[in-house]
């Protein structure tokens, strides 16, 4: 299993986001303060990298050396380009694309990578900011499935959602408010499944752009599922049309 | 959430297996010995309770008194009998029935059981050794639907094929090494879906007694899905063809 690798110091930091370095997430002194600290600050929200403020027992800890206040973590995995993916996907053989608006567990986003892999999805998309990172313990539950897969970031999945329609794509939402049942939407197209987030679903912003909302069928009275498996069931259900 | 209880002292523990208390487990003193201690090993053995040898600080840790060498976790779960279940089930109604042959992770497990209810699984049947326990991350992860679905333990699932069969359901199990496909078989009928454990599958013994061995349609390199998602894909399939 691969270690989370950390770089540190300001400008070492910097250097590393302005040359399309993967950085998963940008650690900064609580109160840090400074001309060069301030560009730090700005060129992660430029390049749309999460920051976390954090006391300096933590950069410490990251760190081993003078990190002046920064560190960062590189990603293990190199994202794609959603756009570049789908201009070199054929669009004959009906992809199936799958798309995460804010999976935060990385077990639950390393046991979906997994299925996605065994079941054809041709990438997976997940917004910058409120994903799960891809660390040790995704890759571990990925079963090494994110090496084998592209991902791509975006800003938010709206935007993943208005480029795959201009692709001729459809977006098909998980959201048990809905009346519509899974089994009778046509997923035998090119098609992306949307799953939301473990505690709040699908952003409401995100519903309102979807081709189609379903819902698998509930009985009993929890009638909520763990996302992997309600994710699980929507990918073999559209393996299951396309045989 | 529920913590787990503990008990301990040599005859309290044998105390309470005889009078069917829900013991999930004993935990005894490595190379402890006496004719009381050589008791309550007997009776955990008739009993099929797992036993497991520990270091003493473990056993000072769990039982906070004079423990005598022995503690005992008690289950938060009472364990309901199969062939009680099944005298109670109406085979009209089609019932659908669950089977894990050595799921071993607790959150794998609890994600399984919370499948289970939003299924409409009338029972889950686990073997009693070499389970994953029912301790208060398996509840978190069932999300309370382990307390609104009846859990049998049997000595061998293998046991519980023949008494399902006895009883007209059919056993369907899990296995990627076939070419029979989960799509092909009727789960429109009395039927119990059945997973193995996480690293090994279903046991080879088991295997033998199925009515039927089915397997998920695999793409990409990884071929392998986390064991609930599987096993969610699967009970899906059959609320899907009862629809």
């Amino acid at each position: 299993m691969e270690k989370t690798t950390y770089i540190y110091g300001i400008r070492a930091i910097i250097e590393a986001i302005e040359s399309k370095k993967e950085i998963a997430k940008v650690y900064l002194l609580k109160d840090a303060d400074g001309v060069l600290m301030q560009q730090l600050k700005n060129t992660a929200r430029k390049n749309n990298i999460a920051v976390s403020y954090v006391p300096v027992e933590k950069l410490d800890h990251l760190a081993k050396g003078n990190h002046q206040g920064a560190a960062a973590s590189i990603s293990p995995v190199k994202f794609h380009n959603l756009e570049t993916v789908l201009e070199n996907t054929d669009i004959e053989i009906n992809p199936l694309f799958l798309l995460l608006d804010g999976v935060t567990d990385v077990r639950n986003f390393g046991a979906i990578i997994r299925t996605a892999e065994c079941t054809g999805v041709k990438a997976i998309v997940v917004s910058e900011k409120g994903s799960a990172p891809i660390n040790a313990a995704t890759i571990k539950t990925s079963a090494g499935a994110v090496f084998n897969i592209p991902i791509c970031k975006v800003n938010h999945i709206k935007d993943a959602i208005y480029l795959l329609q201009a692709f001729g794509i459809k977006s098909v939402g998980a959201n048990e408010k809905t009346s519509n049942l899974l089994y009778d939407v046509d997923l035998n197209i090119p098609v992306a499944i949307v799953m939301g987030s473990e505690d709040r679903g699908i952003n409401p912003s995100t519903l309102k752009v979807l081709d189609h909302i379903v819902k698998l069928p509930m009985q009993g009275d929890i009638a909520s599922l763990n996302v992997s498996v309600a994710c699980g069931a929507m990918l073999y259900e559209a393996v299951r049309q396309r045989l």
